[in-house]
């Protein structure tokens, strides 16, 4: 079975790689609304394989950002249901971030793509479609598919949350497979087990209506970027603690037990450091690196700008300043609680002379997945034939935000199996997907469906 | 004798206007390298200027940067000499900062000329040159003169400093006047006896080689915009002092009598905050509003930048982080001595995982001005005449670079004396200067070089 759909790729390949081209060069990004018109072209795209699939069910499902694509492939009402989420969307990238080739243009090098969204998510999601369509045309499907692909996953997922909200019933299924995450190494696949959430606000201080002469105030005028800066440094402890009130009190607690288990999580800092290109890897007292990344929480400043930082000098008491400040959160913390206290936090100790605002784009709690279910075991008897052994349990520090919606919604579980590398840099500038990984995907998901 | 310069302005008006429109049209920025071009344009305009007045030994001195432009008139060796230093370099401006109207395409509204320059400095710098064309048409000037007009003072004025160092001589003279400084309003002269220095050090903290996702990386991966963040904020007391070790340590310290006069120098706070747009001032705990303005150093953030703040959700470890810290410093602080400090103070107190790096662009010295001169005593004495009232002495919080090194390097003393107002928001969007202002200055500066 492994080896057909192996020599399926392999026959077919040239046609795959310009279907799977075709996809990358479209620049889907969600961030922001400049590209909405790429979202729905990345929407059609997916449409169009879906009936190339005899999918005659498959639709766009119109919403206030951008649309998603459904489809149900109905084969038998014994067999079981799975929902495959997945999204079309993509990160912004732009090649003066650094990326060596035009990240809308794919390259294959070495074995590799490299192009925005190779991998995240919209290479995960091609090597999907092109499985379903091998069963479908080998009549091997042995269950009942429901897609669903968004195409706002890297902004939150806003509007499928909003139709989760409505009709939700329609994605009801007996289990949701999300292809989004990383193997360990090519030869050792992974099941995530745990999901940080996350919630990001934007914080914006606005002090004199315009740039002033530092000369002329400097000194009596409130400078919006010092008291930005003042107050959100006096939220980090010099060993990593967040020190804003009662960001820790609903932190979910790991066991001794727990903590030796996650601690054989393959996790090589040197490697990490290497990839990152740093001497010293940082974080909260008390933790290993792994445990700051996958049940520790955090606060980030993703990002942050106010008055002139371009080449030379420039005398003024700046009007404003902003800054993006991420939470990664875990099981059991409220975002709306952390706002409430980054709120008073700032309200409480900026000076007066600057206004306030905070803007909050999205909070998502953590995720615990369930190992219990059917469909967990059949993954890990699916992944010792293709692989020769189970697949390591893993936790991961990203969010996938459908995932809590899903279960808090309908009670649906998911399994976060995916086949990337975390080397892939998704997110960075040359991200790319090794064509192996793809057609290690295709034959363990194919695996998966027929003998479901 | 004023009356006559002022006849001069009314019969010439259309032609001045028309010369002075053309000064503020070249866009003479001299921050950053992409305007050196414009910047020579605008020296050449100064040097036509000089040369209609017959100045033959006009010419431009070419730097390292854009060209000084250096002229004499010299009448009678046993007449005084005055050296005029002003600059034709403007600060950066652009229409999306807030401009009503094109800053390069002057507008006359109201009886005021808005356009970036029309007062800082190339409106003043105009009517000097206006002001001696009248005098050597009219044979009135009776002292010798040097023309010194740069074009990087807004950037720190290292040509000229660099000049100065190896040719100073030429410089020499029994006084140097400056009109780059503000009337207390249109009525009421006021002459500048103190200045503050000004030290800015571009600070970059360097993470992760590129972007990391957040999800994978956050957490163990130090976040360089939050160090940044952290380390700079920790330099701010929550009372507006500034927690540098050994900041304060050679700060001039006044004696009552000297803050009482201070306290005399006309300052409206109201006027200042409806000017800002904002509901408080604020500043270092003990002082008044004006005192921390002309007699306080102060460090601020003039601009800040790292990972992303445009619209929506990025979830990023920034790879980098960049501060613009300036320090306004009054006498006798020592700019390196404080530079050392900053640097020591963030390699002590960075985490590891991140490097970094501090440039220094300037580093310049407080100024206070010696009101015994002769010449000073004269300017007051013409300013009775123009006014029917002295000068006010006043102490400013901004530098003018050129000033302490004249001092420094060949002991010349410089008369502070200019026409704009606080209102004209120089360095900020709209600035303008009033017609009325320019006329005032012709007046008095003319019976100054008249009655000398």
């Amino acid at each position: 079975m492994m080896n057909k759909i192996n020599s399926y790729f392999e026959t077919n390949r040239n046609d795959i790689l310009r279907q799977y081209f075709d996809f990358l060069r479209i620049p889907s990004i969600s961030t922001g609304k400049t590209h909405s018109e790429e979202c729905r072209q990345a929407a059609s795209f997916v449409l169009e394989q879906l009936r190339a699939m005899n999918c005659d069910t498959a639709r766009l499902i119109e919403t206030d950002g951008n649309p998603l694509v459904y489809g149900e492939i109905n084969r038998n009402s014994t067999f079981p249901t799975v929902l495959i989420y997945g999204h079309y969307d993509v990160m912004p990238a732009d090649i003066t971030d650094g990326w060596d080739t035009d990240p809308f243009e794919p390259v294959l090098s070495d074995g590799m793509v490299f192009a925005r969204g190779a991998e995240d998510n919209k290479g995960q999601v091609f090597f999907l479609l092109k499985t379903v369509e091998y069963l479908v045309k080998n009549e091997k499907l042995n269950c009942n598919i429901k897609w669903m692909i968004e195409g706002e996953e890297e902004c939150g997922s806003s509007s499928l949350q909003a139709f989760l909200a409505s009709d939700s019933d329609d994605l009801r299924a007996d289990i949701c497979l999300i292809c989004d995450t990383d193997m360990i190494d090519i030869d050792t696949p992974a099941i995530v087990t745990s999901l940080r959430g996350g919630a990001i606000w934007d914080i914006t201080i606005q002090g004199p209506r315009q740039d002033l002469h530092s000369g002329l105030y400097g000194g009596a005028i409130v400078n919006p970027v010092k008291e930005l800066v003042r107050v959100l440094g006096s939220l980090f402890s010099t060993d990593g603690k967040v020190l804003l009130p009662g960001f820790y009190n609903e932190v979910r607690q790991y066991t001794p037990e727990e903590r030796i288990e996650i601690a054989q999580q393959p996790f090589d800092e040197k490697d990490v450091k290497r990839f990152a290109g740093v001497e010293s890897l940082g974080g909260e007292v008390g933790f290993s690196a792994l445990e700051r990344i996958v049940i520790r929480p955090t606060l980030e400043i993703t990002g942050i700008s106010g008055g002139y930082t371009d080449e030379g000098l420039i005398a003024i008491v700046p009007s404003y300043a902003k800054a993006k400040v991420f939470a990664r959160l875990v099981m059991d913390q409220n975002p709306s609680k952390i706002k409430d206290s980054l709120v008073q936090y700032f309200q409480k100790n900026l000076a007066k002379g600057v206004q306030f605002r905070c803007e909050n784009e999205i909070g998502l709690s953590g995720y615990v997945c369930n190992t219990n279910s059917r469909f967990f075991t059949h993954m890990n008897e699916v992944s010792k034939q293709i692989f020769g052994k189970a697949t390591t349990q893993i936790r991961e520090g990203g969010s996938i935000p459908v995932v809590v919606a899903f279960k808090e919604k309908l009670g649906m579980d998911s399994i976060l199996m995916g086949f990337g590398l975390r080397t892939d840099n998704i997110h960075g500038p040359n991200e790319h997907f090794a064509l192996e990984n793809m057609v290690k995907g295709m034959e363990t998901i194919a695996a998966f469906f027929q003998q479901i």
